[in-house]
């Protein structure tokens, strides 16, 4: 494919979907079969999704090229209400482990938990170098003092528009808007062609700093020819583009107006240090002092003014003891919990449990952020609990307070117009959202067979002529409970979930073994079934059930406990479910006496 | 306050919101202040909600005047997160319980779960006359059936428009629109005055079927003089008008000619019976057949059909085991599972697991609902599942295939226009809906003053002159589980979060009663903690902590079992936290031998 050739589709397929033309002068971006004949097969490259497909978060995608792998982010994702107890989902490792020897390093594409949130987990197995933009790394950074790898892990600080060595493959940052600073795409130049991904990103022309997304370079490398293109697909259902984030700076203005005479609480992500600087300066314009609250938003906000990313004039923020200090209207306290998440400061606030923080009517509280699904019911809780205390409440639904990080539709048409890649992997999202985003690139014209929907685990091989799933290798994920990786499994789950929906009956038998006799119970515990005072026929005639149970049973069956300790949890779970339409978990225990 | 002078405030108030006035010019639609003097205090009346405020669901709110008390409405509430195994959660009826001499009847609004789903518990409890419409009271009688109380219970229908005596109360049935057919808002005719209540409404002036809400008679009560308006607050954030019903059948039949040559599946609410008279219409237009799944589905359009409430053509309407006679462009099924629920038609269908439907890109999948608060996760599981399966799959966020059956804002200031009420009270919704609702009421001239945000067990009462809390009576939620009404409280759901998040261990012990010797154990059992096979060490040094604390113990605390369990619980607890950072339950079990 030459770089003539090219240009002169550009404009035919970026137009196509705004001026209407007949379908004979219908231009695809992908190059015309007959030429494939005169492209000649490469060294393959593999392309392994370990997270971040058919799911939202835990982000990890793995590129191996001859003797040479790396890792392209290593993030974590929330568990959902089907694991309870578990802190957070990181990716399954076990591929990487097993070619350990290939790997060259790990790239980041941004500091959010969906991203690098699984690298500590990682680093503690496998110890590789780490490349990334100064702020992503600053946040790293603070990740691994506090699993004590600090010191231990090379970090290396790479520029936009640089280029890393991984083996037989470079691996070029470019710069890409999103909801935190200093978020990059990658364009991986490959023995077999040159693979894009876009990370997250969206398309802001009036970025709050830190320059537009670098749509020039992601046209030079579509011009120069890009292989495969692999973009995020989170709002891959939302037509049009995505406001800009100055956007919500327009609605704090307005708001700090509204609020006058009453302080001024705001609750957003920490890692949007955009947002932080937006409030910081409608604070400063207002002539109000801004006090931090919340561990991570204490964090974020320390290593982002530390490193540059956020600039605050002398004297604005100050130490939450000293509020007292000053009124009200001389105040806005930026805080964590916009997710309405139990422990956070909002919630403690909401619930009247916050030491320093009482809400009053005196109170104009900013919900700066949109629920992630799941955690409606926490944010709306918090809401409910705010307005009670008499204070005005405004969040997403009503007011301008939050705009998207990533691409709409327009601008995921956008970013395939400049690449024109041959081959295009939606990433990033559930199924319907891969699904939808591949509807769009047969929009804008990459033929449908050369667009994969894959799986993790899936290997995903091109030796720059056709690229297909190969292979399989193993993926899925790894549950974090406190200290305990991997603990967890489909087991313990499992009973979590039955101990949850009906409880536990424990029946306890000794036995002496010599005579099979019963010397002590059967007796019988139970916890989470029923309110056992209130239910005592309930128990007297389970106990009696078990004793029946235990006195049909012969001596050879006494020998068998097994057995035994079957027949007691069927009789009573009989009894149990038809007495109240439930299945308690039924542990019998047998005492050697 | 007569008549005349009303009609003449009436379009002043109703104009104040579109017509810009001066601030002296405006005029409000209670009376002025001078007026009351002349007003005479009349027997009080008092209304208790016993459900639907600060929640969602279990509606229900008491009326009591003199000697006599009726109630309107008895649903109710799905469980939330924080009660894993609760089936269903309704109003705690203990004040009635207690008052059930003055019991004349219970009046039902319409037919849906928040409003008739606790009736049958309560008739268990105390058997009255129940009062509604034609459909609500057959949906009553199905479920009266289920619960073997069929025949037992004095059902009247009324229509709207006629007064039901309660003692010295009339209620009067007032025809509202709504997203199942038939309900009603009501108005109590009291000796303190009239109050209306709405039920749930919405204005609809093209309904399917049955007739635009009585307007006219919401109009002719404020004109006369309306005390009290108790208003619905659902839709209380969301600015406009609800979209008529009759724009989901637009969009069916665009999508009836899109869907051309396949199958098409559509999920919506079993009660709305005008969007499945929708899709019969539909179907018949484009000579498809219709198939019917799922229980709730079948019961009711089966008696909407007897009732005459659905309008189905000979024939159109075909068994499941016939589907196999006709072609995929032949046939539309009709379905439940429109929130995602677990064990539902269109779950089922989504997960291979459905005996008689097999889902396959022949398939044309529209999901007719919107995810209610808290289901957000399961609808989208079943669509991305529907859609791995190549069905092409329609929902909400993508076409107009659902309208609210709830007003809103402009519909909700226009409710209030027509009643001209002097008091008001929103209904039905968390408190932001009804913060909001009240904030409406004071933007169309209601005095502030004359508002109130209630919470359930607040007894109201107004003597026709003023109105205001005056004391409490108990409140709440009553959980069911199984066959189990009431049994499962806070210490229950407690222990099934504690067992959920981290586990259980037991720790059995037989000791000699006479020696205190230890002759058994400590053994260690756990459930839902750990992978057993895989924290080998962790339970041997678990065990190991158990013998070191028995060990300790002096005599007198081998006496006191109390004591000795304590200590276990103790030492094993600090030593699992410290290891895992996890708190599993912590059971010790003594045996004495």
């Amino acid at each position: 494919m030459n770089e003539k050739e090219n240009q002169k589709k550009l404009p035919a397929v970026y137009k196509r979907k705004y001026v209407r033309r007949k379908p004979e002068q219908q231009e695809i971006s992908a190059p015309e079969p007959k030429k494939e004949k005169r492209e000649s097969r490469k060294t393959p490259v593999k392309i392994i999704p370990l997270g971040g497909l058919n799911e939202i978060g835990k982000n990890m995608t793995v590129f191996e090229c001859s003797n040479d792998m790396f890792i392209l982010d290593c993030g974590l994702a929330f568990p959902d209400a089907d694991m309870p107890g578990v802190d957070i989902v990181i990716p399954d490792f076990t591929y990487v482990e097993r070619n350990r020897d290939k790997l060259r390093g790990i790239v980041l594409t941004h500091g959010h938990e969906d991203h690098i949130g699984g690298l500590v987990y990682f680093l503690k197995k496998i110890n590789v170098p780490v490349y990334g933009t100064k702020l992503t790394l600053g946040l790293v950074d603070g990740k691994l003092k506090e699993h004590g790898l600090s010191g231990k892990v090379q970090l290396n600080v790479v520029l936009p528009r640089k280029t890393i060595k991984m083996g037989c493959m470079g691996v070029e940052l470019i710069k890409v808007n999103h909801s935190i600073p200093d978020s990059v795409g990658v364009a991986i130049h490959t023995p077999a062609g040159v693979i894009v991904h876009t990370g997250d990103f969206k398309v802001d022309f009036s970025p709050i700093d830190g320059g537009i997304i670098d749509l020039a370079r992601f046209g030079e490398l579509g011009s120069r020819g890009v292989l495969a293109l692999m973009s995020e697909s989170t709002n891959a259902e939302r037509p049009g583009y995505t406001q800009t984030e100055r956007k919500v700076g327009e609605s704090f203005e307005n708001l700090f107006k509204k609020a006058e005479g009453k302080r001024i609480i705001i609750a957003t992500f920490s890692s949007n240090i955009h947002r932080v600087q937006q409030i910081v300066n409608c604070a400063e314009k207002y002539g109000r002092k801004v006090a931090v609250f919340g561990r991570s938003m204490v964090n974020v906000i320390s290593t982002a003014i530390e490193l540059g990313y956020l600039k605050v004039p002398e004297g604005i923020i100050i130490d939450i003891e000293m509020m007292n200090l000053y009124k009200n209207e001389q105040i806005v306290l930026i805080t964590t919990g916009s997710q309405g998440e139990p422990m956070s400061a909002l919630t403690r606030m909401a619930m009247n449990d916050h030491k320093k923080v009482n809400i009053t009517p005196q109170d104009f509280i900013i919900i700066s952020a949109k629920p992630i699904p799941g955690n409606e019911k926490y944010v709306t809780k918090v809401v409910n609990e705010l307005m009670k205390s008499g204070a005005e409440v405004v969040y997403e639904a009503m007011y301008e307070v939050h705009v998207s990080g990533h691409a709409c539709q327009e601008e995921l048409k956008l970013m395939m117009a400049l690449t024109k890649p041959k081959f295009f992997i939606p990433v990033h999202g559930e199924y319907k959202h891969l699904q939808k985003h591949a509807d769009l690139a047969v929009d804008v014209g990459i033929p449908r067979e050369n667009i994969i929907i894959a799986e993790i685990g899936n290997v995903i091989e091109t030796d720059g002529v056709k690229m297909s799933v190969v292979s399989q290798v193993p993926a899925g994920r790894t549950l974090v409970d406190g200290l305990g990786v991997g603990d967890v499994g489909a087991i313990v789950l499992r009973d979590r979930k039955h101990l949850a929906q009906d409880g536990l009956i424990i029946i306890v038998v000794g036995i002496e073994k010599s005579t099979n006799e019963v010397v002590s119970g059967p007796d019988i515990i139970s916890r989470g079934f029923v309110y056992v005072r209130e239910s005592e026929e309930l128990m007297v005639d389970s106990r009696n059930i078990l004793i029946n149970t235990l006195n049909s049973c012969s001596a050879s069956e006494f020998k068998e406990w097994n057995t035994l300790k079957g027949k007691m949890r069927d009789a009573l779970s009989d009894y149990i479910y038809q007495k109240t339409k439930r299945s308690p978990m039924i542990l019998p225990i047998i005492m050697e006496v």
